[in-house]
């Protein structure tokens, strides 16, 4: 028995809309639109696409009347009825009533801002600029945009079979994982892959196997729209736009230096416990950490997120005892260029001496490496970065200065600021 | 928008039906059918299940309530009108009308007779028994039951996802060889997988996927019903239960020994041209073509179906020069224990030599090694033979003495009558 009725429905589609609702996205960006919304409503920002994979023209690969379709129609969404009571009555991090009445009231009337949309050099330059809590919400979704009309243009001609079979292969891949993840005891990992999945349904397809596989060692997904549909719980805390902007906004180097600690303490008036997580590497892990006020050393844990893992674990550590701190009551996250290698090894070296916990991306959302020829479906490392706050540039150092961003002579001042050393250089994979 | 009354209309099912027409089954039996039809009607035979691999316990393996159900829905059903206009008016091997009315009437009256099952030392005893055109087009839907009842029993118990990736796994590895098979020039395969199948959904997809990934190098399938329902050829000639038969009823030697080539006399005067394909190792293929009358020569092919496929052809090739016959002009179709390293080896051996095909069963429809622990959902030997014939047993050779069947005393006597000498013993796996 055929639905007509569906059939006829899914005719009237103009376009076969990538991005569905504003919650999906990153749960920390909600997070963090509401500690902006609050402190920085006024700050005028300004987003930018920046593709590190240069090999891969975007502009040639995806066409722009379709990628203008698909920003349009983002443009299109508000929080759906259902949406908004699930913010407003989930428990987040065993919280309810995580995001106040004013910013869900304003979440509510909600429509993302325009978007410039232009081609150079085989690569698309794609800028949002307005105040930041409606700016900050683009990052995600525009992210998200461009992985899957990449991947649709190369899926574009394949046959009906070859994409089942390519689809077979990936859930093979995704599995194998999982096989060996659940023989890891005392595993806790999220899903942190929205920004550069697949596809949402691939997304969802891998956060339900992780679910079914990994049992309790799945602790939830980062995905708003996923954690509401699979009730699973929302994962994140915060992110580098926060230092960064707050940087960009500092008047003087006293100003400047003391930014990245004014963020953590405006965040710690709007969350406890597990989301008091420091994320230290935005101009460098070890002078943060060395000049960290002690109220800091209290927090609950701390996310590695470039440099070697290890290494930014073990300085944690060291800190932590510094302070006076108990490591083993810490907790640890790793969300940088993980698989599955990298995430058994960490876990053995650090389990026991803190709490650990993953946040996994790309390589779980994202691995189609080795599955088309040309590894045309290989993911790629796409950001969409505030890069500049009230007219000002910001600057990002990071442990690794591959992955450094902002105006040389800017990077060479926070340098001096922050008092940045020698860095390991590594490779930005995704 | 769910369909509600498809909801409602699941429901009411009992079971899940395995065999679901008539025409699920080999074109070759119904062919077959029609000669026995016509030369045979009244014979009376019996049609044993063996169970080759006698570590499958299959009586503990699958609940005889469903397969007695399973059975049962097979004997309730009869050809479909549409099912009857398709064998009446397709063109099967370029061929108006294969079918006569006479059969035709005969076939859109039947039922399938009773069976007899019993439990024994952990394997069924299943038994059909009456006349011939009946009782052997049981052979092929009772084989591919019980393949997909212990494949059920299997899977039960399984989770969603992990279904989700066998069965991912599975098509992979289809996909790969389909993607071996591509490279291979002038290559013509069919799929003769319905007997061993893992399921007649899967079935279905190997054969779509070949038919995707292979495009005319796939020339068609064994199974009725996908020919019909995907428009694809049937593809089948004859097979041993015919030799097998008119052997039994053979009152003395010199009648034993002429009885295979009456077989052959008989399918002459109903199929011609493609169809007109010899099998020789009933009763061992050296013997068999040094004896065989010269019009047998004139014949379009030989089927290579137990021994050394190879030593197989070039025994053929040999007795056609030794006949003033053209191999190049001449079929070989091989059929036995097929996997895609021996389909490439054996068609560069023999491509340009002879016309080359290829008949691929279990390997294609049921290659599910490896893909669950203890490597339970392996293929593994089952046939369903006709074991005698107006009371008389049957007897089997073939080229492998491994798979030879039939009683001590008659089997010396069918080797002394036929002249059968040493033979290599070779593997059965599938």
């Amino acid at each position: 028995m055929i639905d007509i009725a569906t059939r006829v429905w899914n005719r009237q589609w103009k376009i076969d809309p990538i991005i569905r609702s504003l919650i999906d996205t990153d749960f920390y960006k909600l997070l963090m639109c509401q500690s902006v919304f609050r402190n920085n409503a006024d700050t005028q920002v300004t987003f930018s696409l920046i593709n590190r994979s240069k090999h891969i023209k975007l502009a040639e690969l995806i066409d722009e009347g379709e990628l203008r379709e698909q920003l349009d129609h983002i443009r299109s969404l508000s929080l759906t009825r259902g949406e908004s009571t699930w913010l407003r009555g989930n428990t987040f991090y065993g919280k309810r009533q995580m995001f106040r009445s004013d910013f869900m009231e304003w979440f509510e009337g909600l429509r993302l801002p325009p978007y410039q949309l232009e081609k150079r050099d085989g690569q698309y330059e794609l800028t949002f600029k307005g105040a930041w809590p409606e700016v900050m919400l683009w990052e995600v979704p525009a992210l998200a945009v461009l992985m899957e009309l990449r991947g649709r243009a190369v899926l574009k001609g394949m046959g009906k079979f070859e994409l089942q079979v390519l689809y077979a292969r990936a859930m093979t891949k995704v599995w194998q994982k999982v096989e060996a993840l659940r023989e890891v005891p005392d595993l806790r990992i999220a899903d942190f892959g929205t920004r550069r999945r697949h596809s949402y349904l691939w997304q969802d397809w891998c956060v339900q196997a992780m679910q079914e596989g990994l049992k309790d060692k799945f602790v939830g997904t980062s995905n708003c729209m996923i954690a509401m549909r699979r009730e699973l719980e929302a994962i994140g805390t915060n992110a580098h736009e926060l230092p960064m902007v707050y940087s960009a906004l500092a008047e003087d180097d006293a100003t400047l230096r003391d930014a990245p600690y004014k963020v953590l303490s405006d965040w710690q008036d709007e969350y406890d416990g597990n989301l008091r997580v420091i994320l230290p590497d935005t101009y460098g892990t070890t002078g943060f950490l060395k000049d960290a006020p002690d109220w800091l050393a209290g927090w609950t844990g701390i996310r590695v997120d470039s440099g070697d893992p290890a290494t930014g674990a073990e300085i944690a550590i060291n800190w932590w005892k510094s302070r006076g701190e108990d490591p083993t009551q810490k907790l640890v996250i790793f969300s940088d260029g993980l698989d599955v290698q990298k995430i058994i090894e960490l876990q053995r070296q650090f389990v026991g001496r803190v709490r650990v916990s993953f946040g996994w991306g790309t390589l779980l959302t994202n691995d189609f490496r080795g599955l088309v020829s040309n590894d045309a479906l290989s993911p790629f490392s796409l950001v969409c970065k505030a890069v500049s706050a009230n007219g000002k540039a910001t600057v990002k150092l990071s442990d690794n200065p591959n992955k450094a961003m902002g105006p040389a002579s800017e990077i060479d001042r926070y340098k001096r600021v922050f008092g940045v050393g020698e860095q390991e250089a590594l490779d930005v994979r995704v």
